[in-house]
């Protein structure tokens, strides 16, 4: 298989963006990957996107995006995997190049979430849960996780006020960081302070929804040079794993066995280690999420999350950032999207175009985007490239 | 880049199946189509699905429909493409095969559309098309079609009659198939008959909606004979192409071009022309897009669809049998499903396991699924191996 490099990259602000329907908001992104590519065509087109259909009406995304983006005619397809659907759609696009079936592919995600009209966006994401056994019973997603949370701090004894730190870190990243939703700092006394959603998930555990695009432009590394823009970053490892989406089936509901076994298989794909790491782009929908993320992707024994962040290491200048340009909780999680942003940031990093959050020496970034609680992960490991 | 066989086939009837959910029909046919090819296990399931989010309220179908048959695990997306996503979630299959991605990997298309939750069918039908330029101004699926239909009536000089042996063909063909939802034939008195739905399309214009599953097991061709039952079916052409979504915006709304260039790339992968192939199971939806699909394939003259239908040449001991199991109309058309109901039906024909509907010297069968009024298409060519 052949090497694959991202040639270019796109985004929007993550916003409540009255103005801009889904289709602007991807062309958007796609149109300004494009340009960053320094391309005017491509082989094909894959969508992460997860509630169009049902709030707003509109499915088949893949031929309406590439259309609208001036691309009429090529292959383009959406692709769902709930809040992971960015990063699948990333994994379908990798496969592509890497595979040989295309040489330049655009791989886009968009939500649209605060402009709606079939249904409120909690009823959309809870369709990432197990409608059958889960939403049935009146839990939203935000409930799950709360569960969760709970479970974590019975079993670790850990308090609420212990998950501080996450949110913290993430909105003091979101100042610097001009696409992102929420561009304020908090301090542990306003989160432990905030209005609670999902006892114990208070608002500021929860990541905000909003709406927007990201996109990347792939193509074979050994084309890179001629394609791009002398910025290339190369993807190192791209890989995919799943677990049973109902938490109450997972014979240990503290352990993320999907996100253990994407991120060692992406460890393995590029020879590396956790260690190797400089930055994270963690899945951090809600507070939990990073803890359980870190432990099972080998940042932090099992049940120490919480205290990897409040050892201050995951801020930019520790040993593992996360959320380096806000993550989930201050750039926005517009769910389909999310994975393609983090995507974006870590390129981003590794092309020393991170701002006032440029990490130094950022070498080796990973991102990972999480379907559900926990249910699809998908893990990309990128380097820079001279 | 890897030759692909098919080496396992598995589908549900298509019928309202009020005692089988969503996930169990999936399985059904996923875990027949395993036992077909004597596997436990696969590296990667990609499942085809259009409308579970609206209308039953469950997205993330990866993760979901893997765990449920017993492959927690494993890679495992949703791919959606309108009507097209059953063909355009095996394209994704072919690509990680082909490209060595994967060795094993099943795709499966699914539909639950008989009892939903959110929203009644049509108004999910509906989100193939443009919901800011079609459907918000009152046209639905069928009235899209109906349109196409009237002006290909005024532009050729056809009458509504004219279009009978579409219906007539694909429901004398659902008679020998098991699977079909409708299994009595219709004589062009009673096509003539029928209920209206939009004018000029009528009840025997239109393929019936129901809920199925269909599903296929893909390898590496040198590792067929491995894994296989000795029925190896090889992916000659797999091809992809799109239009606008909005009829509207196409130059000339009765030439299907994604339809002629997925056709056309087909071909030229498998180094054949329309008259090698040996049967085509075309995207029947509705008559009229029987009509355009054999004209933008290149089986019949631009205007002359219907009358390669009315010379009998589309029937099962015609030049270029289409439906030879009934097609859209009469098998049934659970629309993310579709894609593969169509591949494993040209499979059992390539196989000589079509029953009474065997096509005598099968060789070389063609496969297309259509999203949309033509916005996403799909085109496959199988082949029989020895």
């Amino acid at each position: 298989m052949r090497d694959v490099s991202i040639i270019g990259v796109g985004q929007t602000k993550v916003a409540e963006h009255w103005d801009r329907s889904l289709r602007h908001l991807a062309a958007d992104a796609v149109l300004a990957a494009m340009a960053d590519a320094g391309i005017e065509s491509a082989d094909a087109l894959y969508v992460g996107n997860m509630l169009s259909g049902l709030l707003t009406g509109q499915e088949h995304l893949g031929a309406l995006i590439a259309d609208f983006c001036g691309l009429r005619g090529i292959e383009a397809v959406k692709v769902e995997a709930a809040c992971g659907s960015g990063a699948a759609a990333l994994r379908m696009g990798y496969a592509a190049v890497a595979g040989g079936l295309h040489d330049l592919v655009i791989v886009s995600g968009v939500e649209k979430m605060t402009d709606t009209v079939n249904a409120e966006t909690t009823t959309g994401l809870v369709m990432a849960a197990d409608a059958d056994y889960e939403s049935i019973h009146g839990l939203t997603f935000v409930s799950i996780n709360a569960l969760l949370m709970r479970r974590y701090m019975y079993e670790y004894g850990v308090e609420h006020k212990d998950f501080a730190d996450f949110s913290v870190n993430a909105h003091r990243n979101g100042v610097g960081n001009p696409n992102a939703m929420f561009r304020r700092p908090v301090s542990a006394e306003v989160f432990a302070r905030a209005r609670m959603i999902a006892d114990p998930i208070n608002l500021l555990d929860s990541s905000g929804i909003g709406d927007g695009a990201a996109a990347v432009v792939l193509c074979p590394s050994q084309m890179a040079a001629e394609f791009g823009n002398g910025q290339a970053v190369h993807i190192r490892a791209s890989s995919m794993a799943t677990d049973a989406v109902a938490v109450h089936d997972r014979p240990d509901p503290l352990w993320l066995s999907a996100v253990e076994a994407s991120a060692f298989k992406a460890y393995q794909q590029a020879g590396v280690g956790p260690r190797d790491i400089d930055l994270f782009e963690v899945h951090d929908a809600f507070t939990i999420m990073s803890a359980l993320s870190l432990e099972a992707s080998g940042f932090a024994e099992r049940g120490k999350g919480v205290w990897l962040a409040q050892s201050g290491e995951i801020r930019l200048e520790g040993r593992i950032p996360i959320c380096t340009m806000g993550g989930l909780k201050a750039r926005g999680h517009p769910v389909g999207a999310t994975g393609i942003y983090q995507v974006v940031e870590v390129a981003q990093q590794l092309r020393g175009q991170a701002g006032e959050n440029q990490i130094e020496n950022a070498r080796l970034g990973m991102a990972q985007n999480i379907g559900g609680s926990g249910a699809t992960v998908i893990t990309h490991i990128l380097e820079a490239r001279d």
